[in-house]
């Protein structure tokens, strides 16, 4: 497996940290948000004196109050239907590995999750990538792109919406173009829906669950990490009306044994967290996009599309390569002993070319330092060597 | 992957306790010791707002911590050659992805963990079995077996010791000749110490990672779950000198991001549990042991090596299959509404019909449980419609 350029970014950024540069992280998506304090109390709380496994699917307990909140989300699932397991990235794994066999194909817009790469590799399958597009604020590439990559070998196609990197939400008209595909070739939609709280501007979240006709088709990926801001809890799930799917992925489950026990017990009491916990972080975050993307469209020759959802958004800078801006911004710069590290976009893409102008921006700052970093971004494309305008 | 025979033996259990009645679990290896209330209270008084994601080698103050532990069981390693996992679980899987492609073999003395079957199915490696035997205890086949079975598909050996299911604990002299024969074919000897700090009558664990010589050979899979009674958080460890294992493990440790926050911070207040508490577990279990051994061997027709070391026994019973026979334990059989779940053999051996007229015995019960488990079970041998001895 090739090593991200984020990971390889790392070491520059630890060698800035010891010369005593303050570095803002706009690489990641580790949300500074509190984990809601009711959710952890649950943990604080247990009164049991052995900690055991659990069934391999997850609490029941937890199973069924999950069901009842995908009902709510208009999602017709029990709680047969829902596997729980170790983050979102576990899901994907199962959902992977019960649907295809080693030589396999999945289609997956780019650019994307760059782990979606490694689950693929680590189960033998191949991910043929469909460009999305900057100049169109990374929309859905036509269905025709899809359907002409469609082989024997295909099993599905990946979408995650609102997307990570690109910040882009899916409308229901492009969810049910997706729909009809999937269901004329007979193929898999998963469907990854950690963000699915973070929809801006009073777009709504559609998800392939909420089409009839499609239950054999789709498989849903969750994750509490960034609904309850517990990224290290590593619980999400994976919720098919599939049984054949959800039945083999119980053995990859019954395999490991069971997901996290604390982490169930944190997931389960985070359902009971109220609307003022996500009202306050929907204007924590909004308030930071807006300026954040207004900030680097202010910048000369940068262009960001303004995202709809998630905490990420992908800008097009003018530099000759975003992997040696990325190291350049860590390892020769500073601004008053500030630098700012942020993600290259090859990393996000099959042909790692295809982002060499493009860089994934996380929000995942307050306000007050997102703006100190985009003083340094603004600063440090004015002086960098590589950069190609006058 | 094919279901369990264990999990196919869950349904009717659940039926039994439907009818009232009281069914004594021997079958699973889940203990009912305590958790170190200490490492427990640690969870609890943590005081981090957010859980974030941990390095995805685990956090390195925990890493330290257990170098220092090994140290003292003479495993010359530090830090940067431990990698923190999601359970004993993904530790095998990361030492088998990282060390053999589709289409590779692994060795494995039989009866072996069932899980290792699943694990190398995922990850498209092919497991060769070679036969360990009742009659000689369970003892290491002679070494000439394995190396007849070595092809250049061969990446190695994964061995388990104490061992599950056997109870088998392997001495310095067999250890010494696995190594020596790795050593020759430049192979990996995979080492499952779980179950390390239970070794029975004076008998002392022997670790391949404590060869001098080996050091690129060894990759050591560990685990929280036994030792410190808890099952349910879901840590482990591999532990290997080789760099370059260690690094591939660590590119599918990054694909899954982190293991689990919790069970991270249980595991390193662990490390300090007083050995008192260790020679209370010792005391409990040698007892239970001995007890469930001689109660085996008196009734009529059963054999069952002294295991001498795990909480797991192997007994030989005179029917005509155990996989019947544990269902109808189940399904059949009760004696003053009471009845026992046992785990049949063949989930054991990679050709079922070997295991046939064998069980294994988690001996996780309290030593006045087992005794009323143990008469069910002799009652039960007098009363089954299969039984082999008039």
């Amino acid at each position: 497996m090739p090593a991200s350029p984020i990971r390889k970014l790392v070491p520059f950024a630890e060698e800035a940290k010891r010369k005593g540069r303050k570095v803002y992280h706009l690489n990641i998506g580790q949300p500074d948000i509190p984990t809601p304090p009711a959710a952890l109390e649950a943990v604080k709380n247990i009164s049991t004196p052995v900690i055991e496994y659990s069934h391999s699917a997850g609490n029941e307990s937890y199973r069924k109050k999950l069901a009842a909140f995908y009902q709510k989300a208009g999602f017709d699932v029990d709680h047969t239907e829902i596997l729980i397991t170790t983050g979102g990235s576990e899901a994907i794994s199962f959902a992977l590995q019960a649907t295809a066999d080693v030589g396999d194909e999945i289609i997956v817009p780019e650019p994307f999750y760059a782990n979606y790469y490694g689950f693929s590799i680590a189960a033998g399958i191949n991910v043929v990538p469909v460009k999305s597009d900057i100049d169109h604020g990374f929309a859905l590439p036509p269905v025709e792109e899809f359907e002409k990559l469609i082989t024997p070998k295909t099993r599905g196609i990946l979408i995650c919406s609102p997307n990570n990197p690109t910040g882009y939400l899916y409308s229901k008209e492009e969810i049910e173009l997706l729909g009809k595909l999937v269901k004329k070739h007979d193929l898999y939609l998963y469907t990854d829906e950690a963000y699915r709280e973070f929809c801006y501007d009073g777009n709504q979240h559609f998800s392939p669950m909420q089409i009839k006709g499609l239950e054999s088709n789709v498989i849903l990926i969750d994750s509490v990490s960034k609904r309850y801001s517990s990224c290290g809890v590593r619980i999400g799930a994976l919720v098919t009306k599939n049984k054949d799917v959800i039945s083999a992925a119980l053995k990859f489950a019954q395999a490991r044994l069971s997901p996290p026990s604390f982490g169930q017990i944190l997931g389960e009491a985070a359902i009971d967290t109220p609307p003022a916990y996500f009202e306050e972080v929907y204007r924590e975050y909004i308030g930071r996009r807006d300026f954040l993307v207004s900030a680097l469209n202010r910048m000369e020759g940068v262009k960001c599309p303004l995202p709809k959802g998630a905490f990420y958004a992908i800008a097009q800078l003018p530099v000759d390569d975003t992997d040696k801006f990325a190291q350049w911004l860590l390892s020769d710069f500073e601004y008053q002993n500030q630098t700012v590290m942020v993600a290259p976009a090859s990393g996000f893409y099959s042909n790692p070319s295809l982002g060499k102008k493009e860089v994934r921006i996380a929000y995942v700052l307050k306000t007050e330092d997102l703006k100190k970093a985009m003083e340094c971004l603004e600063r440090a494309l004015k002086v960098y060597p590589g950069r190609t305008i006058a």
